[in-house]
């Protein structure tokens, strides 16, 4: 890069991308409780002249663009002429708290873009957001998980390397998420890859419920990229009472890891890991951690 | 891991979740026409009793797993005695072909399952999926990129370098994706930050799009993950004629390169990357490279 352009925009609102959580970072047989950071992940409903249109997970911050940028991805609109105005909304009263709220308005007849928009968004996605938006929503339907699982902390790493070991034999494109299930001595029972991080996930429970194996509350669940909103609520669905991801979770994994009593595990890298949530579930060397 | 339970299920449908792809390898100044993998990414239509009601981009193979951990994930069933078939399905005679689909029989009553699934997965995505499966139904509404722009070859590792270091300004919590835009020349333009791949795309587009500076045809788009389909989508929406990913693209990702006249770089780690398609645009040290 040899110089900025004039019209450079870099600028991050301040706060809105990542959020402090605490963290109890495992380091061989040493632990540390600190402040770590997470990327916030936060639910966007997006309104067509106030008709609720799509919810996306997304980072807060440049909403407008995001949701300019989808329309036109989605061939709704062309160019900045297309577009009205695109405004905050204020969930009214007696409405569910939606988290973020925008408004589109468009230039012209909206009857058309709404139903185009409909029909297309109709059929997309097994993320697993699906309304439910909300940690809240969905501890309605599942309540926490309070099993006494406990996986000694020198396992993790173990996992992980087997994890790796198995995936090499087969991904030799470098483009597939992994998800292991393991039992709590650490031995991997199943191994799924997918393009999609939840689909890998969805392949591994629903191998063991067409095997009859659900309720899963004496496995970890161990995935190969980031932990999402959407592999805790697989996890937490599937009454899987700890979850390790290879690198980052989002804030919104974090916070729903401690809203579902399930222990939350990062950034395993040689023998360290983080622990996001319900380090009771990790065992020191002949200790607890915390 | 200490030895593998009986029950160790592990095994990959053989050449199902990757294909061989013409790829030019560049390293420094040299270039070379080899074979590589890519993982695959195709869609699969689920229906519900022969009804459609959704469509995921995934990596085949174990599709009914998927489909009942997705079902379950949904609290659509809560184990083996809630499915009834799992079956493939042939689109009948004068249906769109929509790739690979799955049908479901559920036990008990059906209707509600559908409406409980069909309110929960309409408002779930901007993954750019959206109903239009097939590169060839995107090409109808979208004409191939013909544009000459051309990039040094060199210019690549620059621009990834700099998307880099702008970066590490921003994300401590290593669990953002980044995409960015470029001009010919490798001026950083713009950069945006999210949970979501798809989301930091639509916000850089967005952008531009708000900035009335589309169509982009004299520009290139940075992704800091891997590409996958709806990257490519949204930069063909956009005009944008190079799209590089600093990981590997999925092979849809690759094949729609080819069809949209894209050019599409991936693998980028130092000074060397991997041209899966339109090989043109990336012109050497005096030399084009194919």
């Amino acid at each position: 890069m040899r110089h900025l352009d004039p019209s450079f925009s870099l600028e991050v609102p301040k706060g809105a991308a990542e959020v402090g959580h605490p963290v109890v970072k495992v380091r061989g047989a040493d632990a540390l409780e600190v402040e770590d950071h997470l990327a916030v992940e936060e639910p966007l409903e997006i309104r067509l002249g106030g008709y609720p249109l799509s919810i996306t997970m997304r980072t807060p911050g440049h909403d407008e663009d995001l949701v300019a940028g989808l329309l036109h991805a989605e061939g709704i609109i062309h160019d900045a002429d297309g577009l009205d105005v695109i405004g905050r909304y204020r969930a009214g009263d007696g409405e569910a708290d939606l988290g973020n709220v925008v408004n589109v308005l468009l230039k012209g007849d909206v009857s058309v873009a709404r139903e185009r928009l409909r029909r297309s968004l109709v059929a997309s996605s097994s993320c697993g957001v699906c309304g439910k938006v909300t940690v809240d929503s969905i501890r309605i339907t599942c309540p926490p998980i309070s099993c006494d699982a406990v996986v000694p902390a020198t396992l993790f790493p173990r996992m992980s390397a087997a994890m790796s070991a198995a995936q090499t034999t087969f991904d030799r494109t470098g483009g597939l998420h992994a998800a292991g299930l393991f039992d709590l001595e650490g031995r991997l029972l199943v191994l799924r890859e997918d393009i999609g991080r939840h689909n890998a996930v969805d392949k591994v429970v629903g191998h063991m419920l067409r095997s009859r194996r659900l309720p899963l509350e004496r496995h970890v669940l161990m995935v190969s990229g980031r932990a999402s909103f959407e592999v805790m609520q697989k996890a937490w669905m599937a009454r899987i009472p700890i979850v390790a991801a290879v690198s980052a979770p989002s804030s919104m994994a974090a916070q729903m890891a401690v809203s579902a009593g399930m222990t939350l595990v990062g950034f395993l890298r040689g023998d360290g890991f983080n622990v996001y949530a319900g380090a009771q579930r990790v065992a020191g060397s002949g200790s607890e951690l915390v």
